[in-house]
């Protein structure tokens, strides 16, 4: 049964970049957009406390406006696009447009993260579509490849490069063989990275997004706390120099994999194959490799952030909700992809400690004979064996070795890179990356 | 307005390679499918002319039947999924389950090619879905992408590796450097082309596949008459190896750009720079680089063709379209993902004579002095610069040059070959490659 919509109206809450960008397109596409959904996609109002700065946008008189409770509650409006960010007034936003049986498109990962379940619920009982493609990879289309492109697949495995940022500072320090610090310090100079890097070079940001895309892809839930996260602070060029020398390239992973043993989710960096596709992925480009037991290998590729490709995910969600706003099919399908009686469900994920993987090891001893074969023994106790060992030239009497070792498990590692750093050779902390090599 | 069913029905006409890939699939995950669309989708019947031949699947008693006419009429099937293959029975088929209120997924690039106008403004009329995503790119979602994913930009450029079987061919002539005729022979051998690689390898699929493409991207079909079209016949392991030398890759891509001038639309070897991602997609794979006016560069990848997964691609349709019945939504996008006002459009295509690329060229001539300057000569009088030239090594009194152009346009640059084709000094036909450096 079709509404009789003669227009679709929009209101846009946030006018910062994002925002601007979503405005940008919804004025300078709009016979693009009424082409593809049939009726005009009529952006109706702007909110922002902000109503002066200059955004090199000319918006028509009366479109601006400081207060987006209005937005919310304009009868016009079935749309409500909230680009304003944090977890506070925004919640009430998107939940109090809900209720007023309006449609909701976000960015907000923070939002979703903290409190998607309840915003969900509200969606789908208020019978109203909640869009939020943009909320991971920025113009990637991963969320509908996921719900709908990839729907007939049991997904295997995800690995994402979904961090910008981290992914532009080892693309640097790949190809520069700078240190971390100061490709950091350069990245923030340039706007690539916030003044509080944290977020970003931490992985939190990733372990967010993979979240979603992990309740995507099995309909359950993720706890952030069941997420392992290390960031890419530790990582130093000598690291991916050697990596480099045995085909292998260092990206901060977000990995999914289900493998009979459960599901393992965790966001760290991460040594692939330098011929694999996902290793070409450079600068703050996204890429996320998705596994499916029909599908096979495949992966979708794009800007990760920005505010155009953000925009084109945010306005992909308005045509969407348009087209079934006019088919009076809102809630056609449910956020997750999956019906609603999985709408409670908990994916488990398995215990970090239980992971099995390859590892790269880097430890720095004094270059004295027998040291070696000391390491090697301590590796043998735990169930570690090695699959090759290089020696890097002396430094005065401090000498790294760079061990990668066959699969172990990682409570295995975790222990014996204890003992070994308690051996009196070793002169500092063992740094250690994860490998994998069957993407 | 929801419509009461329990469960959706599903019959699949043919049972070859994808066909047993859809039963396999809608058998194997038919939970997961049921989670994803909140009633069974159940397989109801399955025909094709053989119901002897072993498939390696046990189906139900009585599930399998020789007239697929039974599966069209049958009251209890909502979907019908044609993989007959052809353009004779299949088109009835289809048509005839259209007319009978039944949605329709289809693999059958030849028949959507010949009769898509027909077909798409019967499925319209009677407002129910047809589906064929499995048509471009095996298992890649490029046809949702286009259609949902990135509705929101004006497409600027598609560059498309899309013919699996020229892509290895090409992949392997890379990394043997063989000739074409016997990776092709190979290739027939092991099952990976056709005995009559016509269709293939002289870029026709190709040429299909970038129809359907353009008129998802524009909302204007294509008439395959206006495509250029030419294969991979010509390339020699030479220009493979000069090629490389000056940091290209030659792939057959299918190309469509919009640049103020008109559409480009075309399918062609092209030496592309190695370092661009689409250079690294090897072997039978498929990738589609899509360049959008806000989403920037964006790129799907997968495997292009296979059992399983263009059998992901066929039951993500019936995902799609089991959706819509449970909402009675079908027909809520129409198949180009244009609102039908636009249904009768045409595309129309930039003549092929004034596009305007740089250009490879490989010339076969005698050694003697002058006769680079000759042919520089021949080359400006049509307005055509040289970026690079290089000399190979002689072979008895026959030496190629291999030469790299400005940007020239394809009226001019035919011309000149012409007119150096007919210098007494050059001993063969000028072979020659068009280059993208813009993706």
């Amino acid at each position: 049964m079709s509404k009789p919509f003669k227009e679709i109206g929009v209101g846009v809450i946030g006018f910062g970049t994002v925002g601007t960008g979503t405005v940008k397109l919804l004025l300078e596409n709009a016979e693009l957009l009424r082409k593809r959904v049939g009726v005009p996609v009529k952006l109706l109002q702007v909110a922002d406390m902000d109503t002066e700065r200059n955004r090199g946008i000319k918006l028509p008189n009366g479109m601006l406006i400081d207060n987006a409770m209005r937005i919310v509650r304009d009868p016009n409006i079935q749309i409500v696009v909230e680009l304003a960010g944090g977890t506070g007034a925004a919640k009430d936003f998107i939940l109090e447009s809900i209720r007023g049986g309006k449609s909701v498109v976000t960015a907000n990962k923070a939002l979703l993260a903290e409190h998607g379940t309840e915003i969900m619920r509200a969606a789908i009982n208020a019978g109203v579509d909640i869009g939020f493609e943009a909320s991971v990879g920025g113009g990637i289309p991963i969320i509908r490849t996921l719900r709908e492109g990839l729907s007939a697949n049991r997904i295997e495995g995800i690995y994402g490069i979904i961090n910008g940022t981290c992914n532009y500072i080892l693309s640097r320090m790949t190809k520069e063989g700078k240190p971390f610090a100061e490709v950091l310090a350069e990245a923030q100079n340039n706007g690539l990275a916030e003044a509080d890097p944290s977020f970003d070079v931490d992985g939190i940001d990733a372990s967010h997004k993979l979240a979603i895309l992990i309740w995507l892809s099995t309909g359950g839930r993720v706890r952030l706390k069941d997420i392992y996260v290390e960031g890419i602070r530790d990582i130093s060029p000598d690291d991916i120099a050697f990596a480099k020398v045995f085909g292998y390239t260092v990206k901060l992973l977000a990995i999914a994999k289900e493998n009979g043993s459960g599901i393992e989710a965790r966001v760290h960096p991460t040594m692939i194959p330098s011929q694999y596709l996902l290793s070409t992925v450079d600068g703050s480009n996204n890429a996320i490799y998705v596994k499916g037991d029909f599908v096979g290998s495949s992966m979708s590729y794009g800007q990760g952030a920005g505010m155009l490709p953000t925009a084109s995910a945010v306005v992909s969600d308005v045509v969407e909700i348009s087209r079934n706003l006019l088919r009076g099919s809102t809630g056609r399908i449910p956020p997750s992809g999956f019906s609603l009686m999985n709408q409670n469900m908990v994916t488990k994920i398995k215990p970090f400690e239980e992971v099995q993987c390859e590892y790269y090891l880097r430890i720095l001893v004094m270059d004295k004979p027998g040291v070696l074969s000391r390491i090697a023994g301590v590796l043998g106790k735990h169930a570690i064996s090695i699959t090759s060992v290089l020696q890097k030239g002396k430094e005065k009497n401090a000498v790294p070795i760079f061990i990668i070792t066959h699969q172990a498990k990682e409570s295995d590692m975790r222990a014996a890179i204890a003992e070994v750093d308690k051996l009196s050779e070793v002169l500092d902390r063992t740094r250690m990356i994860r490998i994998e090599n069957n993407l």
